[in-house]
């Protein structure tokens, strides 16, 4: 049986309101379930993505959204929530325990995630931009990167936020003067080098071939995989050269969607960190290692048209949601002010955590 | 494909320890490992069930046991988080994600979820005693059940706890007269009618059919349903005479596992409170509804063999877990000193939050 997404929704990302998690979750699913072909009471699942403390909320958002679901539960795993969450959907469908699952992604300004305070290992240097700094000043070493070459995915980034209401820097100009001249944090990253924490919302519906076959233009999950390499930085720091946890991800889902990375029209990378970006083009394998530079500079691949993490900013457990929503939407031809053409195949690249654990998801119309 | 339960471990369930929850539940997993014979680099899944803040659990535990999952997550469901994350697993081999799960539900004892501080439709009665009492006093005034008769239920449950060393009340002799005699909570529940929260963890391990055929005696799982229907009290007061969502759950597992109540050996209940264990019997299926007094007089039917939450105690996510674990060990012929003969088949019963929702699994040997 396949499985497919259809509708989608994102509610503008923004600083800390007055919503409750629970109501910013409820705003998006109520808006979806407005925009589906898919029946109120045919949905029997509902999972909930999000890093904040609010106990219960798959069953609090049902009972607001007014649904009384088969299954339904809560699910953390920090930054990478949200695709966590499409993939237990994925596998409640094909298991046949389910037959349409939404997947919600929600975060306040405030929750927790920003730091793992778990990683002793990681002593006083316990900002994630502290390991993305290394992973940068190992590329810059190996394969000359440079500051310049960051500025640019940055810019790149940014520009496509202005085409995406939804993003939290949408009406913000960034120019590349701007990026590579601000602060520097923890060198060689500079403050628009790194995405901002932000509050939002954003659903999926996840159906079974049969339900999908009743929407207009169902975008079927051809390989989705995980991989995770424990949760410190120190399980992972042997190798500055490579998110280990993406390359087996990608490998994965790349081997059950029997596509290929040259298949692959557009993709969606979790650049928490401009240098995210290059690294996740060798590691997805797109290009090989320390090709990425290069890459960058050629590829005619769409890559993070949504804005990325740096535009849109970055609410925890609703990135790797409106990551996937931004594949289905251009697949669908329903990007909008930001459609790109000739769209057919989408992968989307979620991680957490100083790349500890990557959910890599392969999409195709 | 068939889905089976092999090793499972339970630690003792205690007052609050200096153990952080990662440590509890690793203790948990690595002695089921050392019980098991499914090779460590085998596991490609862990689903850690918790109700308390720690955010990344999944990698945490993963990296604390020496493991590399394919998929891992935290699930929070409140008290239902333990068969949730069973549920999950499940699905995530029947899918053929995965093919060898660990589940462990952990909890601290200062763990939120003994209020849904959402529900303010519950006004100061905010305890789950509020709504416990509000069950009794109906079955009282519609089926003439007694405070004696929840008292024999509890005495039951805690002298089954005097066979399990795991439980938090293992060493604690209870005597009819000192039950019904405790203190008045919430009338007409008394002390010893509620289950008292403690800290604890739980595993057990879920076997894709091809490995399950490696150990000794896996235990199938023949049906597993989860029914959703709110969260707040409001959402299910209507009818105070049943609980729904146990009636859902029961009936899908049923169906699913083409056995009946009549076939069911030994039970573990949900019985948070008295109560909710005679409410059991009856939305369960095992006797008409109203029957559940003459049921507990006459039946003959292993229940809460383990010493139930009442004997045991209750840390929230390892519940579920532990409860599935009971079901296991009894199939198994491993129950040691509480052994229960001729148990061919037998169902878990989990619930959280006013029996807004419950998991029901059937298992058999």
């Amino acid at each position: 049986m396949e499985i497919a997404i259809d509708s989608s929704n994102t509610q503008k990302f923004t600083k800390a309101s007055d919503s409750t998690t629970a109501d910013l979750a409820s705003k998006s699913i109520i808006d979806l379930l407005g925009n589906t072909q898919i029946q109120k009471a045919e949905i029997d699942g509902l999972i909930v993505s999000s890093s904040t403390n609010d106990s219960y909320l798959g069953n609090i958002v049902s009972e607001m959204v007014g649904i009384r679901p088969k299954f339904s539960t809560r699910v953390e795993n920090l930054c990478n929530s949200g695709t966590s969450g499409v993939m237990l959907a994925y596998s409640l469908i094909k298991s046949g325990l389910c037959k349409a699952v939404l997947v919600t992604g929600v975060e306040k300004q405030n929750s927790q995630g920003n730091k793992l305070t778990w990683d002793r290992s990681r002593g006083v240097y316990d900002m994630p931009i502290h390991w993305a700094a290394l992973y940068a000043q190992n590329h810059f070493r190996s394969y000359g990167t440079t500051e310049e070459d960051l500025a640019i995915i940055s810019l790149k980034n940014h520009a496509n936020a202005n085409k995406n209401i939804n993003a939290y820097f949408y009406d913000k100009q960034f120019t590349y003067s701007s990026i590579v001249n601000s602060k520097m944090v923890v060198e060689p990253l500079k403050k628009f080098d790194c995405c901002y924490p932000c509050e939002g919302s954003s659903s999926l519906l996840v159906l079974s071939e049969e339900l999908a076959k009743r929407t207009e233009i169902p975008i079927w999950i051809k390989g989705i995989s995980q991989n995770n390499q424990g949760a410190s930085f120190a399980s992972i720091s042997k190798n500055l050269g490579s998110i280990i946890s993406t390359r087996i991800a990608a490998r994965d889902a790349f081997q059950q969607s029997n596509l290929r990375p040259q298949n692959i029209d557009i993709v969606e990378i979790h650049d928490a960190f401009s240098i995210l970006e290059l690294l996740a083009y060798e590691d997805i394998g797109f290009v090989e290692k320390g090709q990425g530079r290069k890459f960058m500079q050629e590829s005619t691949l769409y890559t993070n048209v949504r804005g990325g993490l740096l535009g849109c900013g970055h609410p925890i457990g609703a990135t790797g949601i409106d990551q996937t929503n931004e594949i289905v939407l251009q697949l669908q031809g329903k990007g909008g002010l930001r459609q790109k053409k000739g769209c057919k195949s989408g992968l989307v690249h979620n991680m957490a955590a100083a790349g500890t654990s990557t959910t890599v998801i392969v999409l195709q119309k």
